[in-house]
């Protein structure tokens, strides 16, 4: 992308400084606010234009068949789609008898600006209707984190010049027209009209809509309520029908007069409560949130937030727009996990519609991470929620002819959504990395009750899957035949060195879990022999090693297939719309980290030579066609000493929204590589590990980073890291008087609240010369 | 399969002696006539009760769109399915008031008769209506091999001990309403009413109805004629819809009277020529007909068939069931093939709806090497109707990213309609199996002009297919990643053998072929560089071995794979049903031969050692949920000594469709299954190889089989061979007066017209013991 940045570069906010109607839906993503359970597209207030109008439900979905050309066994017959639920942020304005539309007018100022500490969308317009009549608008939204079913809008209407009738009508809209994102008709038929009205409530300042979906049977009501002031003249009234109610507020605006509409919003939905418990429950929350008002709204808004910035901030000196969009992308990231409340985390949040609304492996892969680090009760319900599958996952093993649990590519409710099994189901990493999820759950925490309540049972059904799946060779070592790993430009190769270490670490994961854990492991039937027999696997795996070549094979053969025929034309990526998989399958073409993915959450299982050559070879052959790649490509550049290619990758996977990077930030923001960004900057320049169980630092900056600040959670500590380009200073910020023991540059170092440690860096140097990338595919060259 | 056989066991005829519904489906499969151009399923006159109504034409198909839950590059859009066009086989009875239909009433004796050698389908029905008249009924049914447009119904009813009213009803029907065959509910909406109606012509006699696909728009025109004799006040009267016509004869009949309509049916389809000209070609058909008379097309049929079993048919003292089922099969191959001219064969020729009328690499790989050697000139049909497609196979290898030809998969019409790939598009395999059939073509019949009409060119294209997808590694091995072999328990994998091999064959073959024709070379634009590479790649080609268990891998890391748990339980097969593609994929469990295929087709690349090792190893893992695999184990299990295995192998072939061995003759016969059954005994008791050009044998029976005589042309003889337990004996049919050089056990032998040779076996001694199958599928167990 060449030209003027769409955002301004600014540490605390995103703003948007005019009104491009092309890119529209990347701004409505950009500007969504979540609470991780209601999630609102930044539509503008008054509804159209839009790009993609969205209102979500965390887990509210519609099912839709999947259909196939040729079916097989097991494959899935009912995938699930997310719902676009009953819109509450409409407003709409009429100006005299002109309806307010930056379409027709003259809107001589526009701007939306997203505050990262206050969580609040601002919207400034100064608009003449084509009669010649000036208002300002300006609105105010937010998606309360402190009261989970709760959104409100301030909306202002001042007249500018002269006295104007304003009419502002507030309302609920159910199935909204949508323009069609996807070519597949059936995809769009599934979702036209996807609610059948159940009932409608009408008041005069409020109004409450029930509906469900035709086919899930799920029920959701919105509710609506408002407080209006300002005004001559005002009248307040309601009308409604089953699928749209409408607050009309009219009055008269003398010049310089404000009208201001502060309108509530409830949402609830429930899969097996009656109509009224979820009718009054919507009701309580009005009721709750109009004893806060919009002002303490704001205000619990601003704590909330004041709290997380405190135990999450990364600040950075010398890159203005990292800086930014290291903020931007873990304000989207707490925004997704923050009350999602055992519910999932989708791969674009709550933002957008794109993949279905579905969660994959990037919640435990890429999410987790960063709110195990920063806001770990969040990941802790992650985490719950995959346990609440578990159910299914069993099923979903059982059919596949496994042990244990198999959870699911890609879904919404925990069934298996993916209509593509060499890229779905066979991906059977997805389990490990939940493990993993698990297992750093408890060590960055210290907390032992995930693991109790539920973490033992998702450990060892995932290990007996593993146990299932692996073999033992002729000669005692242990494999995992025709698997799909990271890497979705291969699939059903053998022994993926990612999947066999992930699987390795799930596996001896569960035997120590057991171990700790003698009561579960009799309730779970778990004997010695089994966990024994997870040791023994996981002390076999096998991992390919290409001795000519010096360098570890992604998977059995890889090093050995025939290599990517690159041109020089930057319109080939992604290579997947315009080479069958056939083709990418079969060469050494790399969409994402694997290889270099194992290196990072494996990292103790390569020597540092290993890695240097290993990253070298990979560099070269892979397209970062995925956005799951950039952010650890940044960490292990780093780690082997190419800290501007480091840099380079952070950026990317940091600005990969704001600079609509992929071309579909219009669909919903990258959840992964916003998440990844923060993974890029903590383990790539602070050097962040936690192999074994034990904390430790490396750090070390690229030239265009002068200062960098980042904050962990570490078994209760709240550690602040401060690295310049000769040192790291270490402080503790919390109560404990406890010190704490880490690891800096390979050495030892002990830490106490209100007693920083300032040492020295330890120099990185490069073992080998920065490796290039595929034709094009520079990181930053695009942008 | 157990209890009575459901037809009795008879040299040259297959006999339905009692009317079974539960089994209608498949006798309607067995009973079907077919002149490669019309398929008429052996449905009953009167059109119900029915298993599936079907009447077919040759490659005139339906489009309908092929959905995915998740799509990709290169997947094809739609897909083609074998429409059941205009019905002109149905003939109702009116026995005074009530309608002859074998539900009620009393049926004293059913039989219908299949006659080999007359090539004509005779029904008998003694029937006494539910009013208690008595009628006997007897139709005879042929497709005219010698009027390729035209089918011939000869309809006797005989009045039995009182006087009886009868109306015949003669009837062409459009869009006769269908059981459904799939649980697909969109195959059954595309199907549904495929035709819409053009013009129909009603006259007193006859009749004519012109029809269009809704979506491909191809064009169809099917006509009926009378001849009535016998009977009392007969009237004969048309009318006549749209979508049906009728011819009404109405007469009286008194006790041993009869009343004979004789009806003759023609069939037109075209994509580009004009309704007149289609309606005119259909009426001329029935002219033509009219001329020849009933009795005329009797005669022409037998004269057909009595020259090709001189040719082709296989006699077999001491096993009458495998004598009869191989007729059976030779029957139906011809039938498929003869007047098929330049039109595909569809894997259940034309006598089902079965794999949607699709063809597959079943047609090179197992019906052409039979026809080539008894009908040449219907393979060479074949072989020009791949070439008629081959533009369509360029556009789908650029489409691919490849070079040269990518014939599809499956089709009717030429366009790839494979909607899963990893089956499908990555099983190369099919093209080098065009090619091959083009060598042996050449080889067998010693004829260049198919070479240089259309061969070169496929052999030229297909060459340069595999020179794209093949890569020399770094040691100057060439290699094949990532394709599927014949084995579709497996897929995408390195190094099929099979493949490999066969595109060695395909790439020498390709670059003889070029030098013996520098014009078309030229006009191909191969240079001396091209033919060389391609020779330098087939000599360099890769066969992964296992040096420990001192055996092939079916493909690199095969024999590594786990081992399949087999069950004890019978209803575990077919696999497919009950496991996922993951789990069949990942493990060493073999649907049909591939390893031992390519040892008989590539049977010089394998020590006798080799394939004594090889087939005891895969023997043992090759489950037979493919009906492609029997015939070739017969091949190979002969080979190597375990002659009484190869018995067994030979009549699971044979008996494929009579004994119904896997549940589903009913949706249409399997061709290829047919077809091996005649290269089991041909290839493995003869011991018929061509290997190099060289005409051999290598006869041993098993103990089974007293006396085998088979016939195979070769360069333009007629050689039978006639082998016992002991002797071979040699002799040519035909006025060459040169003689020919055949192999014997390994020595040549000259033969000469009117000088049989008689020789003494070798003996055939097995390196190993007889291989044990998986639990469950010893073949012949099952029946």
């Amino acid at each position: 992308m060449t030209g003027q940045l769409p955002f301004p570069v600014e540490p605390w906010c995103v703003r948007e400084t005019a009104l491009d109607l092309d890119r529209l839906a990347q701004s409505e993503s950009v500007l969504a606010l979540s609470n991780g359970h209601i999630g609102l597209r930044g539509n503008l207030d008054e509804g159209e234009p839009h790009g993609i109008a969205g209102t979500y439900l965390n887990s509210f979905y519609e099912r839709r068949p999947l259909p196939y050309a040729e079916g097989g066994y097991g494959y899935p017959e009912s995938g699930q789609t997310v719902v676009n639920v009953t819109d509450g942020k409409i407003i709409r304005l009429l100006v005299d008898d002109a309806p307010f539309d930056v379409r027709y007018g003259t809107l001589h100022h526009h701007e939306r600006r997203l505050d990262l500490r206050d969580g609040v969308l601002t919207r400034d317009a100064d608009w003449t209707s084509p009669a010649g009549k000036r208002v300002r608008v300006r609105s105010r939204r937010l998606v309360s984190f402190t009261q989970r079913a709760v959104a409100a809008i301030e909306y202002q209407v001042q007249a500018v010049d002269a006295a104007v009738r304003v009419i502002v009508q507030s309302e609920l809209i159910t199935n909204e027209e949508q323009s069609t994102t996807s070519v597949d008709p059936r995809v769009a038929a599934a979702l036209e009209n996807p609610l059948e009205a159940v009932e409608h409530v009408v008041g005069t300042h409020s109004a409450l809509l029930v509906h469900r979906t035709r086919v899930s049977k799920q029920l959701m009501a919105a509710g609506m309520e408002h407080v209006v002031t300002g005004g001559e003249g005002v009248v307040v009234e309601s009308d409604g029908e089953p699928c749209w109610a409408r607050t009309n507020v009219t009055g008269v605006l003398q010049p310089g007069a404000t009208l201001t509409v502060v309108k509530t919003m409830a949402y609830g939905w429930s899969s097996i409560r009656s109509v009224p418990s979820l009718r009054d429950q919507v009701a309580a929350a009005l009721i709750g949130a109009r004893r806060t008002g919009f002002a303490g709204l704001l205000r619990e808004q601003q704590e909330y937030l004041r709290e997380f910035w405190d135990n999450a901030d990364v600040v950075i000196d010398g890159d203005a727009q990292l800086q930014q969009a290291i903020r931007f992308g873990l304000f989207h990231v707490l925004q997704s996990g923050a009350r999602a409340e055992r519910r999932a985390i989708p791969a674009k949040g709550l933002t957008g519609p794109g993949y279905d609304g579905h969660t994959f492996w990037d919640t435990e892969g890429f999410v987790l991470p960063v709110l195990t680090y920063t806001q770990p009760q969040a990941a802790a319900d992650a985490l719950r929620w995959r346990h609440s599958t578990l159910w299914l996952a069993r099923e979903r093993a059982q059919a596949l002819g496994l042990r244990g649990a198999a959870f699911p590519w890609r879904t919404i409710r925990g069934q298996e959504c993916s209509g593509y099994w060499p890229a779905g189901t066979a991906a059977f990493h997805v389990n490990a990395d939940i493990a993993d999820a698990v297992l750093r759950y408890r060590m960055v925490t210290g907390d032992d009750t995930l693991d109790r309540e539920c973490g033992v049972e998702l450990l060892v059904e995932t290990a007996r899957l593993w146990d299932s799946l692996g073999h033992f060779d002729r000669r005692g070592v242990w494999h995992l035949p025709g698997v799909t790993g990271p890497d979705e430009y291969s699939a059903l190769a053998d022994d993926n060195i990612f999947t066999n270490l992930m699987a390795a670490r799930n596996l001896r994961g569960a035997a120590d879990a057991v171990a700790r854990h003698p009561d579960l492991a009799d309730r779970l039937g778990v004997t010695d022999q089994e966990a024994l027999s997870w040791r023994t696997a996981a002390a076999a795996v096998h991992l390919p090693y290409d001795t000519e070549l010096d360098v570890h094979e992604q998977s059995a053969g890889f090093t050995g297939h025939p290599e990517w025929a690159f041109t020089d034309d930057p319109a080939q990526y992604p290579l997947l719309l315009s080479a069958p998989y056939f083709e990418l399958y079969r060469r050494q073409v790399v969409k994402q980290a694997d290889l270099v993915l194992a290196m990072h959450w494996c990292g103790d299982a390569f020597t540092p030579a290993q890695k240097a050559r290993n990253l070298d070879y990979y560099e070269r052959r892979t397209v970062r066609d995925s956005s799951l790649s950039a952010g650890t490509q940044a960490v292990l550049t780093a780690e082997v000493g190419h800290l501007e290619l480091a840099h380079r990758y952070a950026r990317e996977a940091a600005t990969v929204d704001l600079l609509d990077l992929h071309h579909n930030s219009r669909d919903g923001l990258h959840m992964a590589s916003l998440a990844s960004a923060w993974t890029a900057i903590v383990s790539g320049f602070g050097g962040l590990r936690d192999h074994g169980g034990v904390l430790s630092f490396d750090p070390a900056l690229p030239a265009g980073i002068d200062q960098l600040s980042f904050a962990v959670r570490w078994q209760g500590r709240s550690l602040r890291v401060t690295v310049t380009s000769t040192q790291a200073t270490y402080a503790l910020h919390d109560e404990d008087p406890r010190p704490l023991t880490l690891v800096h540059a390979g050495a030892g170092l002990e830490v106490a609240t209100d007693q920083p440690r300032t040492v020295a860096l330890r120099k990185r140097v490069a073992a080998l010369p920065t490796p290039d990338q595929p034709p094009g595919r520079r990181p930053g060259d695009g942008q």
